[in-house]
């Protein structure tokens, strides 16, 4: 019998699950994914998505500055380049941060596939199983997401209306490891934060960079919005304050164009090799059509004044939508008021379940994003994220009127049951 | 004293080694990396390099194609676009591959940020530390990097002139087996492999998706060389004869241009959704700038000419290369005749230690790349992959004239050393 054996399936895995590796478990549908497809339906006004509004970019603009690179200078354009990002680009991206008082080398500067694969290439080099990364409650989703997937437990720092709370910082250091376990990094979104809008006062900057100095902790200082504030000056950056522990997360999707994907991080130069190394593993290089373009646009184009001009677009969105919110919804309501950036925290009494009430608004035609997805830890429920980037101010009225309809009608439909 | 002991450096890290993650260790700097910044001196004839020659692409149609875009679709094309890739891209992606006898779904397409990234991702659901990738023997020393760094083991199975040995697959499964390690997949360049430049056979192609398919052994296929034939069309894909055991890698890279980094991967049905949530964590979306330059070049443009374009100019590159190591090489080297892609594997006498003779090399005003570079385990010691891609013929033929007096000067030194 032995003859008619299978000779080598000894070993053999039996079903798909134990062919993947341990990590996959965690590579799950987030609840946000399914819900942009629907809130993309013309007929729904989305104040669910976070693309940045590209009306005020001149196309002509765009369309010449690509067509000259390629003439003037396609062969290096069309090639692959350096790992670590062109050195032009990363020149200029140091003009870029100096305007947040960030003075830096651009031999520390990665330039990287949209800011998000520097979260993930930072949580590559620090993060073993069960290591813990501390982030704001509510924090961005996508940073979550990847945190989970390289199996980090996110552990929520306490916020208020001025973002991160020092005394909030040091108790959870404390208790974390009271329970014995390893913290990686902080990460904050200091200015005009995703999903709050928060922008993190001077003070509280100091103080914080000084505790996680103290205490061995790196700060992952991810800053999308900081130019985007409407009001007044962001304070300076957090780097601007610290070159030894705080890795800086850039990006020109919110100043230029997402469709590029160009980010950057600036490091500490002990941490860059491993991060040059994970990201040649990762994607080889960034592309140079995609930097060159960056590169020639920075250079020729009055990019402030674009910048400006985008502030004044999304100005004109937060205050329609800060109006209608007053207008529109109950009073037992609280929300943020942003100073810049995209986003509104909106919060509601605490027995509204903002994900259960999701497909009534989907039947008012507005969409948001439920609270529970900038959180690790379920928490967030009575939450909501509404962003005001890119419909227009018509828009955020009409969506602003109808979700405030709904939510009006959840609190009696829950107060009559109370009373029921 | 107690009163003023610091109150929570408990448990904080002393020094950085601690701070990283246990992959990071695997994090280290190839011995390529260092090469390549002597070998890109303008006086070095470098057959180093892997960069595709762009002079055969008109940049003037480039630049229209890229105006064109913006003007016309600058809206998408500069914004956020979606994780999986863009449809009209990746219908155009099932296209391409139909020419190699694949019949795909639009839908099992994952568009990436080069084919490196595909081989990220694919590691990232697959590699738990300690598991085994099966790949040839040389391979491609990029994936053997990413291996690396997800903690794989590579083992390598016996080639000969006609690429893969399916008895030596069905051996190493075996003795893989008998160790009690977990396979994950078979990692195989069918199409010209960098570095050997070796085409598989189609009979060996049927005969290894059989052992794999039996074996319960994943094939990743990456094919970025199969449209570059010279001499006679290439065997189908082996992804064309089984779509269920197959994830297939492509790449524009060498069709059109690396600077945009647009690959993909076809995978099972199975795969997707995981490989799609591990990209969105990696890096959110791919360009849309980059792809739809990528999309309107196909639609509008004569694609296959162009392929067709550079096939003629590789094809007198690799036949310069083929003349004057006849001519310059001592009998007692040998190497392989590739009928496309990139590149020659050349094999001296074992006495040769192709790594220590690179500085000889650079004096002599020519750079190649070391055998060593190619294996997991330190093997091909007296091999070196040489590229024909980039260079003039003529600079092709200085290159190989002064390495064939540089590996001759080598083996009389040996063999003189050995008669002392």
């Amino acid at each position: 019998m032995s003859d008619v054996t299978p000779r080598f399936t000894t070993g053999a895995p039996q079903n798909l699950e134990e062919r993947f590796a341990g990590r996959a478990a965690h590579m799950q549908p987030s609840e946000i994914r399914s819900l942009f497809a629907v809130a993309s339906r013309p007929e729904i006004v989305s104040l669910a998505g976070g693309m940045p509004n590209l009306s005020a970019l001149p196309m002509g603009m765009m369309a010449d500055v690509v067509q000259k690179l390629i003439l003037t200078n396609g062969a290096e354009a069309l090639q692959y380049g350096s790992g670590q990002g062109h050195p032009k680009l990363r020149e200029q991206i140091c003009e870029v941060m100096a305007l947040e008082g960030i003075r830096a080398n651009p031999d520390d500067v990665l330039v990287t596939t949209g800011s998000q694969q520097a979260l993930d290439l930072i949580s590559r080099i620090f993060i073993d199983p069960g290591d813990v990364v501390l982030a704001e409650a509510p924090s961005y989703v996508g940073a979550l997401g990847t945190f989970h997937q390289y199996e980090a437990k996110v552990v929520h720092v306490e916020t208020d209306e001025l973002g991160l709370v020092p005394d909030g910082l040091r108790a959870a250091i404390k208790s974390v490891r009271a329970a014995g376990r390893k913290i990686k990094f902080l990460y904050t979104i200091p200015n005009y934060q995703n999903p709050s809008g928060v922008l993190l006062p001077a003070d509280r900057r100091t103080e914080i960079l000084t505790i996680c100095r103290t205490e061995g902790i790196f700060v992952v200082e991810d800053n999308p919005y900081g130019l985007l504030g409407f009001d007044k000056p962001s304070p300076n950056a957090m780097r601007a304050e610290d070159s030894e522990n705080v890795i800086y997360l850039g990006s020109f999707s919110k100043t230029i164009a997402p469709g590029m994907r160009v980010g950057w991080a600036l490091v500490p130069p002990s941490l860059k090799e491993k991060l040059i190394i994970a990201s040649e593993s990762s994607i080889l290089c960034p592309s140079n059509f995609s930097q060159l373009t960056i590169s020639s646009y920075l250079a020729d184009q009055p990019w402030r004044d674009q910048i400006a001009s985008f502030c004044e677009l999304y100005k004109v969105r937060r205050d329609a939508m800060l109006e209608s919110l007053d207008e529109y919804f109950p009073a037992s309501a609280k929300w943020t008021k942003p100073g810049g950036g995209f986003y509104v925290w909106v919060t509601l009494p605490p027995e509204i379940d903002t994900k259960a009430m999701m497909p009534k608004a989907i039947v008012a035609k507005v969409a948001y994003v439920p609270g529970t997805a900038f959180y690790a830890d379920g928490f967030g429920s009575w939450s909501m994220r509404l962003s005001y980037c890119y419909p227009t101010p018509e828009r955020i009225r009409e969506g602003v009127k109808a979700l405030g309809g709904v939510v009006k009608t959840e609190m009696s439909r829950r107060s009559g049951n109370q009373l029921n």
